[in-house]
């Protein structure tokens, strides 16, 4: 699959240029392109310890993404999956490293433990005070001495940054480093592997399966798996976990997301872990969230960490990183009770003979051009205006025994609410809208014309069609404003003038005509407009 | 391609859980399932304007991610992709509005501009105070009077959401609403198609080309245009935006992922929008981030907005989500200059004729063993260990002229920084480490041989290889143990042993031989082991 990069050996330049250059000045990179790629903190000033971190880029946000006050002071990156070389993590240091001395927080891996362990030597040669950590969380290989680091390397990261931001001295903040390391524990699981830039994409997990155990770098899980749902492989992940999570510790749980899950997935699976078999120990949550990606897979991990009262107070301290999602508090999700309101309440009936035979009217009027309007409609649209009008005038003659014919206000309230529940698609609603907003107007006390004005203006804010557009507008409209002026006559004549208009539009604007070719429009009147007409115009012949 | 969830219909209920339980308390949702999906603040008291949003789900973290302090008060999720409901709509409404009234903001698609349209209108007849504002920010389509609502109703969520915090009246932030929606264009682009839960994957866009002028619901793009590279799609997207934004004015410019870019990827977007031809013009930004994506869509999208003052104070202030990236000034990178000390010091070379007789015999009989160790690594290996170690003795030799050989410490810096030049691989690496740890030991005034130890036990942290491991420690240790106590004659058997030992080693724990199976690996010393072992020897015989 294309990607959104430049040239393949640009990509960490460019990607840490873009990070830098979007930080709002809190970040700098030194400046020492194409092979030294390391970024720092801005305001740094050298008096506390420093936190430095790094690896083969393909993380992201990790690491660079992570630094800033309260977290990491600077990242060294490499190429995508390629440790950085000794100088360039020795840059990182130098550039740093003040009386206070730095902290080198690095992933298990044999590259990384290498360049970062020399450049660790050579920045001690200048009188620097430089300590090494090795986050070492997998828990997928339990036989193999050297698990690998994976992300909860992020815990080791916020509460070392939060230590030295307080001003804790170098022997502290390593120690509450190994502290850490010691008792984190992460597992990773994909559905599909990663498209590493320049590399044919390898399909390696077939459908139905999943790959349990997996590193950051694209290399195979510890087991491919039969994968059914979320639920199901939040349930393997946390069986694998459960073995390091003592009952009765509370832990926290980072959920990260390894790239290529959607957030609307990662959402479902916060969820799945809050109701796991180790939501019981879990309290905390960080995430879900992108933080130790492996480029695009489409995968999770789930670290865990049994926080004491310091570590909990450093992962809640605030940082510089909007890359940190936060820590929260797990819980079953807050309920609140549906407000009253939803079941309408049906204003009294009420009698009002000329009222009831007005609306009658009407509705025979609108039964009466069914299979016309229908026939309209067959050219632009989908063949139903005149049903749908037809069964909605049926279904309101049907509820005119309950309707208030006496009081203008409520009757137009419930005119609404009755087209809304039995008039299907958009002209329902529209119409609905149409009648309750003139039953707002009413009720503060204007003329019914003007009501019924105000229906039609609100009906076009919601609905967006103008006159033009080819829709019951073009014949509603002139309609209404004639009859203010100059009574139902003048209506119908308007009316009709507008419905014939629309035979001239070449253009649906709205509603499903809109995507139909001027060829099947031209010489045709809106169904919709058509209807409005023949309304008035019968009303108008009496 | 699978995806992390569970039942079809179920998904964004379960999304909605995850997001509340990880809120930390912040959230709450209605008790309204399966049909009544809405997550409000869970600290609201109703004493300000309420801002409520929503729509089809799929655009995670829109727009449930959002609802908090400072941004939305409430969200209303649909289906994905369709619109939520007019009771679901008004039971949001409802739930958070008080005197102060609430805004509505929709973005302009049929669905939800009636829904939220008629739950209004409801909602009124309720005597509450509800107005509605419509997102259009599209440019993809200029002759559509009806654009559709994309990533820039972020910028009305913020700016909104912030002057409801501060205590504006419903007529002030329906006004910003609409200045915002005014002024605010956006257009995407994407590489694929995104996969909806439940129905098969569109395989519309082919390889080398791209869609620009995309919605989010995975509608084709206005163009299929030929894709080359991050530049020229960013190039694309910043010409369509120029039009609709005056030179002069500061725009705010917000980069959305749609869900399927990588984060690296997104930062190297980030680059390129900071250096397109609308640079100038771009004086902040919102993002990289997932903030309305489409699923797993690979794309971003870019959206533009002339802010005022108020409107900057608006978006910078703070707000309770953790899915809102801030905005930062955009401002070319920073750069430092590389610090001092990379290029590393060479000490002056002083003579000392045993030494350079002791570390010429040294070399020699690791240049003599070449062979034979080569042969042993092709056992386990890639049969180079002869090789690497005979070249890095040569060069040695070379070097002795320009070495300190009248300074223990600085010689051990020096021969350590030597093989961190010419000798590849780990092992390089790693008896660099030895040496410069053995060179800080001697510069604290401890003994040859405690110094080699100190050189050891860095060499063994850095490395992480243990007695046992079949490697070159497993003759080393023991032979510097004896070597202490005993001198060079105890050490050579001491070694010789260990190296005998290794043979009997199933399984390798460090380095390439780890991933040999044991058939291969007994019956045969290690090559490292065998090479430390031939040294003590041969330095014993004199």
């Amino acid at each position: 699959m294309t990607q959104f990069i430049n040239k393949r050996e640009d990509i960490v330049a460019e990607a840490i240029d873009g990070l830098v250059a979007a930080s709002g000045g809190k970040l700098a990179r030194l400046d020492g392109y194409p092979h030294i790629r390391v970024v720092v903190r801005a305001d740094w000033n050298k008096s506390k310890v420093a936190i430095v971190s790094g690896g083969g880029a393909g993380h992201e946000p990790a690491h660079a993404g992570f630094v800033g006050k309260g977290m990491l002071t600077a990242a060294v990156c490499g190429d995508v999956f390629a440790s950085p070389s000794v100088d360039a993590v020795l840059s990182g240091i130098l550039a740093v490293t003040g009386p206070a001395g730095c902290l080198l927080v690095v992933k298990n891996y044999t590259g990384d433990r290498l360049n970062f362990g020399l450049a660790a030597e050579r920045a001690r040669a200048f009188g620097l005070n430089v300590r090494v950590v090795i986050v070492d969380d997998d828990i997928a290989l339990p036989d193999l001495p050297q698990a690998r680091g994976l992300a909860g390397t992020l815990f080791v990261h916020k509460i070392a940054g939060a230590l030295a931001e307080n001003g804790a001295d170098l022997a502290a903040v390593s120690a509450a480093a190994e502290r850490v390391i010691a008792g984190t524990y992460s597992i990773g699981m994909s559905l599909d592997t990663c498209t590493i830039p320049g590399v044919p994409k390898e399909d390696r997990i077939p459908r139905g399966k999943a790959e349990l155990g997996l590193g950051i770098h694209g290399e195979a899980g510890v087991d491919q798996v039969d994968y059914l749902d979320a639920r199901g492989a939040m349930a393997m992940m946390a069986e694998k976990l459960s073995h390091y999570m003592p009952k009765g510790k509370k832990h926290v749980v980072l959920l990260n997301n390894l790239g290529g899950a959607s957030v609307l997935e990662s959402m479902v699976l916060a969820r799945e872990l809050s109701t796991s078999a180790i939501a019981d120990r879990a309290a905390f949550m960080v995430g879900p969230a992108s933080m130790m990606t492996s480029l695009d897979m489409r995968g999770f991990s789930v670290s865990v960490y049994a926080a004491n009262e310091e570590d909990l107070a450093a992962l809640k301290s605030p940082v510089a990183s909007s890359a940190w999602p936060g820590i929260h508090e797990l819980a079953a999700p807050k309920l609140r009770e549906l407000p009253d309101g939803l079941k309408p309440i049906r204003p009294l009936a009420s009698l009002h003979a000329p009222t009831r035979e007005f609306i009658t009217r009407c509705c025979q009027i609108l039964i009466a051009a069914e299979a016309d309007l229908n026939a309209l409609d067959a050219r632009a649209g989908d063949g139903d205006t005149g049903s749908t009008l037809a069964t909605a005038a049926r279904a309101l003659i049907a509820a005119l025994d309950d309707l208030p014919l006496a009081d203008h206000t409520q009757l137009f309230r419930a005119i609404g609410l009755e087209l809304s529940q039995t008039m299907g698609g958009s002209s329902g609603v529209l119409l609905a809208i149409f009648f309750a907003a003139a039953g707002d107007a009413t009720s503060s006390g204007v003329s019914l014309t003007d009501a019924l004005q105000a229906g039609l203006k609100r009906m076009q804010e919601i609905g967006g069609a103008k006159p033009g557009d080819r829709t019951m507008i073009d014949a509603l409209e002139p309609a209404l404003a004639a009859l203010s002026k100059d009574g139902v006559k003048a209506a119908a004549t308007a009316a009709r003038q507008g419905a014939k208009n629309t035979a001239t539009m070449a253009k649906a604007k709205a509603g499903r005509s809109a995507y139909i070719s001027a060829d099947h429009l031209i010489g045709h009147v809106d169904p919709g407009a058509e209807a409005v007409a023949r309304l008035f115009e019968q009303l108008a012949a009496g």
